[in-house]
């Protein structure tokens, strides 16, 4: 992220392509289910097709890289073999299958006579996303975009740029064969245009970062257009002194250990102090035969824990095998802890006592607030969304992980027959309010 | 608005007071639908019981604002008569009378054997309301408030600091009363403070903006907290030539002059150029003998205006009785000057075509389209909500007029018995995904 130190304003070749991005969104728009579904088959009919040329383009990306000396981690993410291509080519089609959320009627309500007010989901418009290396994000997003009726300025990583390239002009293949305009569908390939599409508000409707958390952060303070996402996933767990053992031992490892990198693994346990001792002398081994390194407050030290936490270990996303661990007094302190360290996302009790969870799950001002389970179910599949779009910790919807109504809005249509307002104010009209 | 150059940092007393309303919002968080009406029933008997301290309170600061030479407008906003004041205490009640918005269920889903998802609709925490002058606007801002499950910051013109202090000092009365802390109702009345707030982006979850366009489009700038509101209204009125004469001269006419102060009426008329002739005719004299200047472009001039319009007149919200009408060529003309200077509010179109009505509907992207009646329609009351908000002309939810829903946010609710991600992962469970 060095690279990133200011946002240019756009140039008049980047307004000129938001131009167009916008004007074929208008198009995608006003396509009914049906067309939306056969532009999907066709840009996955058009990857096929493509093979070829996408497996070159990213060996080039490759070799290039590599030469450069580019981490393994990064590499790995960059490699798109044909089996991941496959993979990619079979979710375009899967989001197909998705339940369409356009056009979905939110309120019918008769106003007065003759007078039909209608809330219906519509479409964002353009969809601005950017997001670092994995060339298999570029099919991804846009089929969600084009799903939703959206038109969509993608900005990958320029490791992937000959790869993004090869894609894309795949996906706009499928996007002419169906009829549509191609620039609903736009890749960006300078770095400065990435940047500026910050800029871009009059164009772009949304902004969804695909990246590392100092990505997203310097994202979100650095432009007006509304993101849809997150910096960090703070999530905490709480053991309640009425939790049961056995569980509370399984879900945490499982929250810490099943994925570390994921946003919705835990970083930080807190163990009520009355059960502290018997769990910490069950979890210290458990957790190091799983080659977690625990962290601890004073009082978990002087339980057992080798290393002692600073103010920093509760405020770090670790995205690693370490784990923060905090010894309170009761459910207040636990809660306390969460309000000024969680960044909302996900956090958990482990507790038999149900009122003591209700109590945790109404106060803990977070997106996900879960009772004995897993902080991992945290996730727009698991959720049963059939996609997820982002995960995003703001208070004001869409809130939590976000699926495929994360891309639309809505918009109110009311239809008269020469309905005046004035009517009303002198008793010759009324209104009736009745929900059709 | 000339008093606002810079938002302050807030001070540590501002800071005290923002940390004892989020508090206070915890707790009236937690209350139940009976628990809020009881404190709204509770503010209403206080307001009652306080009448002559804040009629009082209401005398001086009116007789200190006509010392100073405050507008007549304003002064007549200031005053606080008995009826209004007994009219907002009514209002008090009324709002408890409205469906409880929160709490309410949207999704509960099993994901899998024996754990539940639910999402339920949650007060957002804290809201500050920044408006001007109206003393009326705390007591119906309040009840809102409460009736949601939310704390408030007011924020009030400086002018009715007397009558604001003496109604809040009365809803705090009755908070009391019904056992919530009387902190979710807090009033600031140093202008220093009503600008810091626009900082408090750690205890302000929403900033509602009542006032001036100027007002908002300040707030707007230079705030990170979410803004509720809209700035300009610039509506716009398409008449189709196969419009309905009559009924495009009488909903013209609504749109204009019925309350030609509110950001839903119409600031432009776009004309189709084969019905221009004829419509102007009978136009001309019925918005002259309603005292409506009209400004044209060049053939509306020719057709009988007095005024030619400059650029400045598309992009003007007049909030007065004057109309700027242009001539188009054809529906996609009238829409392209839309695209190009709606503030996205209302637009609607008079034809008796549906073909054309919906394809304008579909392709305007503003928060309310609407066929064969007034732009004056777009209102929170007259949509049904039952109370407004405010009006929103973002593009994301909520959009348009926002009833109580605007004051909620929702929280998904995880709830298990020791479900662990690795186990479906290790094929021992499955998601069902079944909705309950």
């Amino acid at each position: 992220m060095a690279d990133i130190f200011e946002v240019p304003q756009p140039g008049n070749d980047l307004l000129e392509k938001a131009d167009q991005v916008r004007l074929a969104s208008i198009i995608v728009n006003q396509t009914e289910n049906y067309n939306r579904i056969e532009a999907l088959n066709f840009m996955a009919e058009y990857l096929e097709k493509n093979t070829k040329e996408i497996i070159n383009a990213n060996n080039e990306d490759y070799a290039r890289a590599e030469k450069k000396g580019i981490s393994k981690a990064l590499l790995s993410r960059l490699k798109l073999s044909k089996e991941k291509l496959n993979l990619g080519i079979e979710g375009v089609r899967k989001v197909g299958d998705l339940p369409d959320p356009v056009d979905q009627i939110q309120i019918t309500r008769e106003l007065s006579n003759g007078l039909i007010l209608e809330r219906k989901t519509v479409p964002i418009g353009v969809l601005g996303v950017i997001f670092e290396s994995r060339p298999d994000a570029v099919m991804q997003i846009s089929s969600l975009a084009i799903r939703s009726g959206n038109g969509v300025m993608l900005k990958g990583g320029s490791e992937a740029n000959l790869t993004n390239t090869a894609i894309v002009r795949a996906l706009q293949q499928g996007l002419n064969k169906s009829g549509l305009d191609e620039n609903a569908i736009c890749l960006l390939t300078s770095r400065k245009d990435s940047m500026a599409m910050l800029n871009l508000d009059k164009y772009i409707n949304l902004i969804i970062p695909r990246g590392s958390n100092e990505l997203v952060k310097f994202i979100q303070e650095n432009t007006r257009i509304p993101v849809l996402g997150h910096a960090d996933g703070i999530c905490h767990l709480f053991i309640d002194n009425e939790a049961n053992l056995e569980m509370a031992l399984s879900v945490a490892l499982d929250s810490k250990i099943q994925y570390p990198a994921a946003c919705n693994a835990i970083e930080t346990l807190l163990v009520h102090k009355d059960i502290a001792p018997v769990f910490l002398e069950k979890a210290i081994p458990l957790f190091n035969s799983n080659d977690v390194k625990l962290i601890g407050d004073k009082r978990s030290v002087e339980l057992g824990l080798k290393y002692e936490a600073s103010l920093e270990d509760w405020q770090t996303e670790y995205l690693d095998l370490i784990l923060s661990i905090k010894i309170v007094d009761d459910l207040d302190e636990a809660i306390t802890h969460i309000q000024k360290f969680s960044s909302k996302h996900t956090d958990g009790i482990i507790t038999e006592n149900v009122s003591t969870a209700n109590k945790f799950m109404n106060v803990v001002d977070s997106a996900g607030v879960f009772h004995n389970c897993s902080t991992r179910f945290a996730d727009g599949f698991r959720y049963g969304f059939g996609a997820e779009v982002g995960i995003s910790t703001q208070t004001l919807p869409p809130r939590g992980p976000v699926g495929l109504e994360g891309l639309v809005t809505y918009k109110y249509f009311l239809r008269g027959d020469g309905n005046i307002v004035d009517d009303f104010s002198l008793g010759r009209a009324i209104y009736t309010h009745k929900d059709l």
